[in-house]
């Protein structure tokens, strides 16, 4: 690596971006592919460039050399690999310098975005402009691509939380350079590219996403109408035995339409890891339930009376649950942060935290959660759950601003099983993976993502030391062996890791043999993301 | 045409199927190769293979002497072309005979289907179980194919009425003979095939809609849960004049998850053409609006109640309304068919329908729709509505049983362009549109169906005389005039017929190269339905 630029093209390369958007230095490079999952490829040189024809002549030249192409949005794929590419030497480039919000279309209720625009950053530009339209994050990184997590098919929180579903419209560059828009219309002025899905004719936009077939330049994406009100549901099961039962009662909502934003449940672990390095003290001294979830109910007054009244008839039985609206949230904050929590850089009154203990029954780190949580649930972007992978990192205290937990050397990689949303079948998943945490010592982490009525996402992490390599190892394996006994089981990750993307379509031979006819067809060379996904 | 076993392949297509289950006699194919559009092109020969495995054997004879094959489900794609090919001498599959329900998941609500299911079919299955499952049908033939509805992604009636949006898991047949399945997960008990739309990688169901890359012979279908109430709203705009103001607040009920059933409204013309021969007459005698529209609404009694007062406050001032319920219209039905109206065989009593139309100040026809609507808006398949294709048709009544527009030599043609769901640009887009109606002399006919909270399609319908050549000409070149110019303005048509294919990817030459390029890759032969959709 001590000589990229002996490597054909990216001289090249160089001269089309100007050398000051271009890093090969080795050291750079090192620390650039790095992410926070047990182990990364290293990339030969990364690049920013600035316009759709800088793309299209990186691949020009990529396409004349052979060259390897990785492309991302901006990056911030943590967990999954980050910037890093899924082979070593690709040349990685980066398109956060292509960062306009193109539109935002108030009536029809959709943006126009490019790559380089984040989360924060399209929250920002409606809210500035006083826009009543609210954009579903993720509870990652608030400067992660709103068009990088839509292609990777993200999920987030709210009825809009179906991230790739939301999508509407894309313009793509295809691997041999040519410019295309998908909806089977023309490329400008076309009526009815953002606001309806399939277009005519072949529906493509699917083809761009999860895969190695394109690299997308523009995206229309769906935003929702601020709702008159917003709601959050807390519940906590009153012990194990009642998950099953839950689960299918959350299947019940979401299928009647009373409960369709995206539903998150966490277990114990999850909330010990929450509590930091008090848990075990904390955890003696409060109750904490074997579940919890919390969810936002939006609609007009009356729409979120009427579902609160289905929700409580449905959860009442199984554990406590209450529902706080935007009021008791906005007063929550003035309290917490009054009190030096909370956003706030005073220093806590202890006293504060006492009192707020006391009455809710809950550690202050569970109640600092509560404005958070409603915070995302509302389409604000924040890097507060982002913090919690700074778990086993050797940095103590995760910084508030400018995180990034691939440079602060946190060790964690996330595998995303779809479960069939059936109370028995989820419990007997989770059984069958538990043993598998077990055999390799490693504490049972898992986020339940309600991703559309009739399916779970069992989002299982997998935290280490990085600088314990014997922890890498174990977290590797255990990694491994647990993608591997999912699949056997029938278990498919709804999206994946650059770690295992070469054994993702292993289970899928025939669906693995048409992806790679199309890409031959798209990229005779395989100069774009060669590896990615398994194709 | 008078000697079709010497087109090379014909002969072994026999072998495979059985001479029984092919037809090749010159007159049978006439018949069978025609619709109710203009023109049609003559199929070579038409065929009923049984199995995967005879479709995987006729494809290799296809293959061998590059035999251009044609498929459909049902074959009843009545004003979009029916069972006749786009281009001439195609043999045309038809896979009727595949027609297994091969599971309903209660707990799940979906349900996993051949392509000769039809709606009527899974309705009884369904029904005759007592499961408690709707399925979304369209208001056109009951006997027309659930998989050959889904992959022309037609639009139905409620909250699942974007049919390709509630598919989940096709099986595929390529063009050179693998059996592959989306979603790229294992062939056999892949756990969310039918759950979890987008699966992992690439997502490649969408090449198989609108398409010729597979020929689909399974797949996953989403139902919806029977809800508590399902009421129907029924509105008439006070004049032309509000029409704008009603679109917009469509489109806010939409959006806000208020009212997101498929509202279907249509304008004066076809409430006359409902009228029948005594049109002229009644409109005289009562008041018909100039614009209507009907919309089913779901959910618990609290959250009807909800929507329902939402629903009146936005369209209140625009016209008059009523919401019927379920009690309201069996009530409704009996005294119908009691009194000879309404599916009933008896001499309809001229007394009641005198009362009737008093009291409800709209001609019988309009009255004996509720029923009707209220029946498609709960999953029940009618061919009530068909029956508007027969109106200039030599048939003078429409048959009650075995429906076939095409066999009785009905003339009548769809054109539905999609249309951002603004009030103001809904009125312009048909004002323009009328003068094209208006140069062919032809009257003003248009049903505006809401695709999703963004887009209307605009479905025109031109209706024409089969047996007067004058007539045909006129319709085949309104439709085609009206086709160039809504793309001239960039409006696409959401799917389109046999006689417009080659024309509908000409706004789009970067997306028609893209589906080539996929085209050749799968189909290196051009077998499977060339210039389907343009490509």
């Amino acid at each position: 690596m001590e000589n990229n630029m002996s490597i054909a093209g990216l001289e090249e390369i160089k001269n089309i971006v100007g050398a000051e958007f271009m890093v090969t230095d080795p050291q750079q490079l090192a620390l650039m592919s790095k992410d926070i999952i047990p182990y990364t490829q290293q990339a030969s040189a990364f690049v920013w460039p600035k316009s759709v024809e800088e793309i299209q002549a990186i691949l020009k030249v990529a396409n004349q050399q052979k060259l390897a192409i990785w492309t991302c949005s901006r990056g911030k794929n943590w967990g999954y690999g980050g910037a890093s590419p899924s082979q070593a030497g690709e040349v990685v480039l980066i398109l956060d310098r292509m960062n306009q919000v193109l539109e935002v279309n108030e009536e029809l209720a959709y943006a126009v975005v490019e790559p380089g625009v984040s989360f924060r950053q399209l929250h920002e530009y409606i809210k500035s402009r006083n826009i009543p339209l609210w954009l579903d994050c993720t509870d990652g990184p608030a400067d992660a691509s709103v068009i990088g997590n839509s292609v990777e098919r993200g999920i987030g929180e709210t009825n809009y939380g179906d991230h790739f579903g939301n999508v509407c419209g894309l313009e793509v560059i295809l691997p041999t350079g040519e410019l295309v828009r998908t909806g089977g219309g023309p490329m400008k002025n076309y009526a009815s590219w953002n606001t309806y899905k399939w277009g005519v004719g072949p529906y493509l936009e699917g083809l761009f996403t999860q895969s190695n077939f394109g690299i997308v330049t523009k995206m229309g994406v769906w935003l929702m109408p601020q709702p008159e009100c917003c709601e959050t549901v807390f519940f906590e099961a009153k012990s194990e035995d009642v998950f099953p039962a839950v689960i299918d009662e959350i299947r019940k909502l979401q299928l009647s339409g009373t409960l369709i934003s995206k539903i998150h449940m966490i277990n114990k672990t999850v909330q010990l890891s929450i509590l930091g390095p008090e848990a075990e003290k904390l955890s003696r001294r409060f109750d904490i339930s074997p579940w919890v979830f919390a969810a936002g109910i939006y609609g007009s007054a009356s729409q979120v009376r009427a579902n609160k009244e289905h929700i409580s008839k449905a959860l009442s039985g199984y554990g406590k649950f209450v529902f706080i609206n935007q009021p008791q949230v906005r007063f929550l904050e003035k309290i917490l942060s009054w009190g030096g929590y909370y956003k706030s850089q005073k220093k806590p009154k202890l006293w504060l935290r006492s009192i707020l203990e006391l009455v809710a029954g809950k550690p202050m780190q569970l109640i600092e959660m509560i404005p958070n949580i409603a915070s995302i649930e509302r389409g604000e972007p924040s890097d507060y759950f982002v913090k919690h992978a700074y778990r086993k990192s050797p940095v103590t205290r995760p910084p508030d601003h400018d995180i990034d937990p691939a440079r602060d050397n946190c060790g964690m990689v996330w595998l995303g099983p779809m479960v069939p949303l059936v109370g028995k079948q989820v419990q007997d998943f989770l059984n069958s993976c538990w043993k598998i945490f077990d055999q390799h010592n490693t504490e049972r982490y898992v986020a339940l993502m309600v991703a559309n009525p009739r399916t779970v996402i069992a989002l299982f992490a997998v935290y280490f030391t990085k600088s314990n390599p014997q922890e890498v190892e174990n977290a590797q394996k255990l990694y491994i062996a647990l993608g591997e006994h999912t699949q056997k089981m029938g278990y498919q990750q709804y999206r994946t890791s650059t770690a295992y993307m070469d054994k993702v379509l292993d289970p899928a031979p025939e669906f693995r043999a048409l992806s790679k006819k199309i890409k031959q067809a798209l990229d005779p060379n395989n100069v774009l993301s060669p590896g990615k996904y398994g194709v």
